[in-house]
């Protein structure tokens, strides 16, 4: 099966300790597509701007990706700035320009409208649920949000979870959201809201996931150097959402392998700036890695 | 095989969120003893003061620890006040008064002197030295530290550690000993010093395990409550090393289901105020949330 992501395309001017980036391409919905295309065909609702260029539509389209879904309007695609502390875990924003972003209103093209693999990235709560009402008969729907919505469209947002059924947020969001520091409770709370799995995004320390019978936690995959974790969070989703619109198995043990390959996407994205890891890593460096996932996890290894 | 630990035993006033606990047992010794005697005999050197309360000594012989080694001495008994902040990985200490511990030299019966598995718990690496110094042929050693010592006694520290098989030390200790921030980096220069192994404990995030050849990350067992986090690391190491000195089994396999048991009895700990849970705790509960990890982390569960 396909999967269907709604989000951001920006161009990103990143710093960290190991260089600087320059418009590199990025935003949500174009690293959840681009990890998920590893897995699965994808289809893409976002907006760019004239200045969009050829070369990013040839490498979108040569990975696979539908881009009927993608409006190019006039004005500028969205542009942010970040710079990471030596703590990578934080990070100031020295831009935001929204840009052709700032009035999109995504609209399916009639040819995405069977879709049943959903990812609503973070966009503007109102805007996810747009695209729920273009979706007839949706399957399974995910979505991620942040700080900005939690706290500036709450109402919105509790509406939307109740129609999503799984939710993927990192830990700080998960707090914020729930009102909850703990993230056992954090993530009780969470479910009550709607979703039935809910998966708590922990940087450098991984992934833990929550359903109403079990908890999965993994590890993030222990790298000597993290040159950039812009984007990690919807790569490991695009990799997560794409193993399971791929094998459409959507059992426990299916949404565990799917949470290993998210984070093993994840784990090359970080390699390099931007998604330049993304343009070389193969599939077959993905099922090497996804086995080095397994022997870290392993208790009983020998 | 019985285990042999050298450390602190303190009587610790405890403030957290969730209350507080006066004069409670404590220091490094006393948890790790407490947590390794559910898996094998145990014995003790440390040195106590004439308050030492004879329940307490009933307690610790009770669970199958020999105190030959426990010097009683004219003067108190160590102690320490600390408070935790609501971010329970955060405390102030409020009061130390080592007493009978400041000139504490570690004296092993002759009865100690066959001991193959030996822990040296968090103190002086100048006493650490001394224990072995006094051990003719110790098979395994393992070594925790502290700021403390890592930044005032750094030659002695990595004399010791030349002579130690597995250190076993958190995150902000590797980060210090190591002069690097990445968890990999750091490992790997902590490995170069001497140790076959070194276990890195990282809070409510778990433990991971690095050698030459192999990584193993284990998340910690998620709670609804932590009530006081005052010897998880202790009782880590005491279940860990416990669990080692029972099967005898130091294979990788071996050392990684010994992390899940120290995981498991730091899961506990948490669970009430100072050494409070390990009094109730049974081996049957020990074993239950040991098969509750096993599903947690497993990446094939169905």
């Amino acid at each position: 099966m396909s999967i269907l992501v709604v989000g951001s395309v920006f161009f990103d001017t990143i710093e960290t300790q190991y260089g600087r980036a320059e418009r590199a391409l990025g935003g949500a919905a174009t690293y959840f597509a681009v990890a998920a295309s590893f897995f699965t065909p994808v289809r893409m609702v976002a907006a760019v701007g004239e200045d969009f260029p050829p070369e990013d539509i040839a490498f979108l389209s040569g990975r696979g990706i539908d881009l009927a879904g993608l409006q190019r309007r006039s004005g500028l695609t969205g542009a942010w700035a970040g710079r990471y502390h030596e703590d990578m875990n934080q990070r100031d924003t020295l831009q935001l320009d929204l840009n052709v972003f700032a009035d999109f209103r995504p609209q399916l093209p009639a040819s995405y409208r069977d879709a049943q693999y959903v990812f609503l990235a973070n966009i503007d709560p109102r805007l996810q649920a747009m695209v729920l009402d273009q979706l007839p008969a949706p399957g399974l729907i995910g979505c991620d949000t942040m700080n900005h919505w939690i706290t500036g469209s709450r109402s919105e947002l509790e509406q939307l979870l109740s129609r999503v059924h799984v939710l993927v947020i990192n830990d700080e969001e998960a707090r914020l959201l729930s009102g909850e520091r703990n993230v056992v409770r954090a993530a009780r709370r969470l479910l009550a809201m709607g979703p039935r799995r809910v998966l708590i995004k922990r940087g450098e320390y991984g992934v833990i996931q929550f359903s109403a019978n079990a908890v999965f936690a993994v590890p993030a995959f222990p790298l000597e150097e993290v040159f950039d974790p812009t984007g990690a969070g919807d790569s490991f989703a695009g990799g997560f959402m794409g193993e399971l619109a791929r094998s459409g198995d959507t059992s426990e043990a299916g949404l565990r392998r799917a949470i290993v390959y998210g984070s093993v996407v994840a784990s090359f994205v970080v390699e390099d700036f931007g998604m330049n890891r993304l343009r070389t890593v193969t599939k077959d460096e993905i099922e090497h890695r996804y086995r080095q996932f397994v022997a870290l996890t392993d208790i009983d290894a020998t």
